[in-house]
């Protein structure tokens, strides 16, 4: 059995999805380096290089099932190499003749890397389709709590209002921004490699950047002008936007988390199937797992991004120590930053709010909540710095004492004459000064829709 | 005295620049943030929010020599807040009338996030011109050093040759990447916060979103939509720019310490000043300090961009405990990024390159260097799965006794009589055998200086 | 002024400490050069290795304030070196006679090894007594709360109850594992460095190990029987100890921070200076200022432990890409690791604790938090497992509806009868479900009072 | 087929053993989870908690071939607590009179985090075996190469000889410092975990400390009188020492492969298998591999060890996101590190060397490499000061001009005249100038035979 929860059979699928796996596995490699055989032998039949007929030979040819796996497993126990057992079979299995002409020209990690680049392309798409409909959640969510009061809080701390609308607006525009990374990385960043033993494209000279460019065309992929052997920052920024987009996705499950505990009570993930029970003697408990699954991913996203970020350290024209370390990480990275997606797009979707836990939150502190918006109508009476010194005061002894501070205020002899009707409006119902929050709001929406819409023309 | 050596008295300039710590110095935040300031009340007495007397007297005061710096001490001793007491050194300064009306509607994060923002500009502005001198450095050594043989290595073994100056040509479109990168943040990621306690601008209400835009106009800042206390992905993105860029450099960095090693001699970083010993007991060593210290700011700035990432973690509305992780990160990063370019730019317009070392290394294989070479050859005469067993056979003896592989071959009863001159002229000159080297050199020059022509249009 | 907060003058003594700095600073470590420059003159001139009366020239020209500070200043500005411009200051004090026997047989990296060492020294003493003093203060938590009732919480979530004294007890014993932690590596990790260029005692030859060993015992460090220039792992080992103690802290710190939430009220650090805002507009706002520092210093500490552990990777007899990665970062992770401390011990010598809301919150979901104590009473009369399921079932309506599980229970035709008066107590008290807190407090207080004791007997 | 490369089936074995994976895998975790399942319900039925026939029917029924495990696989698709579908399985297959005294009183966290501790324990002693090979090799290396010079290099730059067998010292002296640390931890380290849902075991109550120190006594792990859940400095710890033993060998493998390099060739890494290509283009080259995946599988370790770092912080009583986080990371690096032991001791007990290569680089600098040597003598004659710059000057000369230093001494007017013919010795045979390194070895040899005599004593 497994050893890496990715790959567990029990326990499956719960650091790893059946779609993310299916572009990483061992198979799945093996069949993009073929496809990378097969397209090159291709490319290089159309211009002459090789022989056409072994080009349509190992075309034909270049597939897991045509291969003698037991084979390749047996050579890899002798071959330290990453590629060569595999081209073997292949070339066994073109029989003579054709199969010299496999590989004419590469180098392993012109396969290597072209397969991590076309998995990085399917896992992008994956990542960046999840992500929006995560969008579409955190669309609804901010118009239907468009107005929806709940206190925010600072340091920890309660402050003044906002309305949780606003929050999951900020949350969409984060959301939105990323997707707007990953179209930029899948448009720019994503190249084959193709430049043989040092990147001279020695073996075929002349043909050489005809053969790659028509390859790379051919594979879907840009084509670079030089061999990025050794020049990783393509597939560092890859990273670090699918690390960033993790990140902000768990901070919203920490806060979906925080938010969601017994103590405030305002949000909750959406619950797993009825009957199923998260504590072996607290049956009541419903344990926020979605949430806590997604802050471990973004944990060790950030931990295999810093893999990557020091793998562009690379020896000379090709270094397996850095290159071995970064294809290592990245579909790990890939992995998890879809796992999370998956599961930010259920708890985003099927999120419960709970307005009235919000409301009863923000009254905590009762008139407290005020104290801004009083010292802004005190200053405009007695001075700001005055106000801010009575405020003060009253806050301490409201908060102590746990009195009304509208109380305390009118019982002063020099403030309580001062405050009229209008000035209590927001002690009373502090959810009012909730300031350009609903107006956040609707920009945010205007903003993401007008996105969506240019995406979808 | 100072402890952190960015900082150091003695041994100044060595891990930042004079530059760079006038961006950051405790002096400069101080002014970025009075900048803020002065920006809000001017912004506020045009509209009206705040008299416009006040705001002229605020204007004017808002300057660090107006300010009595040992009250601000003293403050901060009593203080656990960042910008209080600035703030009041500011209002003691406008008197009384005026000062009230100090960073109205404004939260000590507004001035923090935008102070900042301020900084990184004026950081991201310096590195990228530093970078742009690296890269006529490197312009120049690709064009120097098209043609100049020296043998490609993988795995830290001698494989085929390549040219100098398309090794420098792959440092330079990394390098461009980077630029444009650098670039691309610059305008699109650099943005002013404002947004009171919790974001919501309850202080200014409707007038809130206009006195934003227009603040951040002054300021020259991109204005957003939304509160970003803690949506930090601009900053990771900044941050993982500059690491990049700085990684990037490292592995130049790397590459010329390694190819300047004794054994090699091929490079060498430029010396510093006559007569400066880098060794106390060996006076001929000449130590490639540059080189060095730019690989210890990179692996600083790594470190500190994992922070970054792990900063962008927030709770609730705002988070001190990962707001100020990211503070403490993010100026060193912009100090260590800048330094670093700055000396790679020294290296790479003073490298000392020294093509009759890379020929002898080259060599130093004898003819075994031209095995590809030959087995093409052979391959079209004998088939290449035949062409790869004898060469390996031949190499193994070749490599193990020190022999003539094309001498091993021509004795060969079977290969001997097979070979033609034309197929030994890589073996006699295998400096010939780089491929397209000199043509990616070309390609890339060219895209880089179109590039080019492009920005200072 | 400084760039560094390590440094910062108006902003001061946040980020560091003045004892730590006075470790660390410049002319700190110029003081440690030259004690190690003393001492191994001294040495030489006990065995005859220089003349005696150059040795006692040296010993007594070896301080800060005898050395032309500008010199050396300039010094560094030519020099690239880490020390040569102090050893030249050094022997121009000397005078050219004595002069030069500054120096004798050792390396740059030499002396630098040492001075860090002496530093650690020092470091590891302020931060293990400062440790010890927030042990006092964790063991009087733990005392005087070992009954203080409070709800136990897993996964975010109310589970059943603890004592607040058990909760103190866990840190109390980890903190005295950290002290263990770091008094065996002040025993056992500190080493000092003499070995000369590539650590062979080339220049000392056969006197070279007596040198060597009376160095280290007038210095008071341990001697090696090995160079150690590349083999870093005893500072790795010293700082992955101050690393996860600082961790550790932090662990507490956002605890303290979590339970002093408002939505909590259970603990508060300690108040800053009456009258000191830490809100600018909401005045009755107490900050948990010193724990967010905390968690801050150790974000930074993690980040700079990695890059520790990766200048373990030195090349050849001495690599300065990763010595110095390490130098710059070693000092940061000790005043880091020991500030941290100071703020902890205040924040535990000062904690506030709240028992009244501490019950409040145990009591929250009402007997709900009983339900573990009633399904072992129930399991002893109808089986566990047909136990489990009714309570879930009644706990689900419980929670649902807000209802008493009790009344529920009692409501039910079959289990009713079953419950008797003792059945009860627990879900009338929850607060007496907390097991075996006290015996753990009362054991936790043994084990660390008889340790402590052994320490100062 | 597995998506990471720990699981691979075709190229398998590269990132893990057989060994290693059977800790490890699924498979093995289950059945580490029924052994504390199984040694729970035996203690309590010697104790008298529960019913000895169900103890010994659980005791019977914890096995991995008794349980379904395809009901556990459907479990799992369900719920999403780690241990609850193992356990109803169990249950079931104790049938309903005994089932229901399966984990009696323990909480999920109990199960997971003893069975990650049995799991360490064998793989800490697998760890140590396999290092103590690689120590037998060293001692081995240096005692043949005690005397074989070789120059030192430092910044990259030759400096002055050494001997290899120093190197081997130097190495071999900081794996049994390793060696020590482990067992260390081993020792002291290993704790199981028992205390119900808060740590309070207080569904036990009383019985509960004789019931853990029993359970932790049969399972012949330490016995904690504090609940770990959320203090996890030694699973930290455990990590950091694993790590720093991976990152040493590491260090180890990068000279391996840096001296192997075609400039060098002083040093070899053992060949694979006869016959076995390491490049499909060049096939006389011969590659590291083994080298490179030890740095590979370093630069991970050191990844994750920041998440374990990180994972110390956690929430109350119990935290699944650090948990998780934790639970994900432990694994990969005891199976990276005990992967990269494997890969050393193949190494290093294979190695190749050639010392032949070393005195050819040991001369490439010719007589310079006797500056050092040539001062301390000319030193005694004319002081050290004028020799420095006698030879600096002269140095400067010999390395532009590659002649010989003696010549130019001999040839100076001043200098000629002084120097004897002793002072030549070096100069002319630089290897003798290796200083201690003899002596060095043998201290060193001396003390781990004696560490080890006494470890299996």
């Amino acid at each position: 059995m497994a050893v890496h929860p990715i790959d567990f059979e029990l326990q499956a699928d719960a650091y790893s999805t059946p779609e993310l796996r299916a572009i990483f596995d061992e198979r799945a490699r093996l069949s993009h380096w073929l496809r990378f055989e097969a397209a090159l032998a291709e490319t290089q039949g159309e211009l002459g290089v090789i022989p056409q007929a072994s080009a349509a030979c190992i075309v034909e040819t270049a597939a897991v099932e045509r291969l003698d796996l037991d084979a390749i497993r047996k050579g890899y126990q002798i071959s330290r190499n990453s590629v060569i057992p595999v081209l073997k079979a292949l070339r066994i299995a073109c029989g003579s003749e054709h199969g010299e002409f496999v590989h004419h020209g590469a180098t392993t990690q012109d396969v290597v890397d072209t397969g991590l680049m076309l998995e990085l392309r399917d896992a992008l798409a994956v990542v960046t389709r999840d992500l929006r409909s995560v969008e579409t959640g955190l669309l609804a969510l901010a118009e239907r709590h468009r107005a929806t009061p709940m206190i925010g809080r600072s340091h920890g701390q309660q402050a003044i209002p906002i309305t949780f609308g606003m929050k999951a607006a900020i949350w969409l525009a984060e959301i939105r921004r990323h997707i707007e990374r990953l179209k930029r990385v899948a448009s720019d960043a994503l190249f084959g490699q193709f430049g043989g033993a040092v990147g001279t494209l020695a073996a075929l000279a002349e043909r050489g950047p005809q053969v790659k460019q028509r390859l790379m065309s051919k594979l879907g992929l840009n084509h670079s002008l030089q061999p990025w052997h050794t020049a990783r920052d393509n597939v560092a920024e890859i990273c670090s936007v699918l690390t960033m987009a993790t990140v902000s996705q768990a901070k919203i499950a920490n806060e979906v988390f925080e938010l969601g505990r017994t103590e405030f009570g305002e949000l909750r993930e959406p619950g797993g199937i009825p009957g199923a029970m998260s504590s072996s003697t607290m049956p009541h408990k419903r344990n926020p797992v979605l949430c806590q699954r997604i802050v471990v991913l973004a944990s060790h996203v950030r931990s295999l991004l810093s893999v990557v970020m020091e793998a562009m350290l690379q020896q000379n024209e090709r270094d397996p120590r850095a290159l071995w370390s970064e294809w290592l990480a990245v579909p790990q990275i890939a992995v998890y930053a879809g796992t999370a997606t998956t599961y930010l797009d259920q708890v985003v979707n099927g999120l419960e709010v709970f307005p009235e836990d919000m409301l009863r939150n923000l009254n905590l502190h009762g008139d407290l909540v005020a104290s801004e918006w009083l010292m802004f109508r005190l200053a405009g009476k007695i001075g700001k710095v005055k106000a801010q010194k009575v405020l003060h005061r009253a806050g301490e002894v409201a908060a102590e004492k746990r009195l009304s501070l509208v109380e305390i205020l009118r019982a002063d002899s020099e403030i309580g004459s001062v405050l009229n009707d209008d000035d209590l409006t927001v002690a009373l119902q502090p959810e009012l000064y909730s300031g350009m929050a609903a107006s956040i709001v609707d920009v945010t929406l205007g903003a993401v829709r007008s996105a969506r819409a240019t995406e979808s023309a």
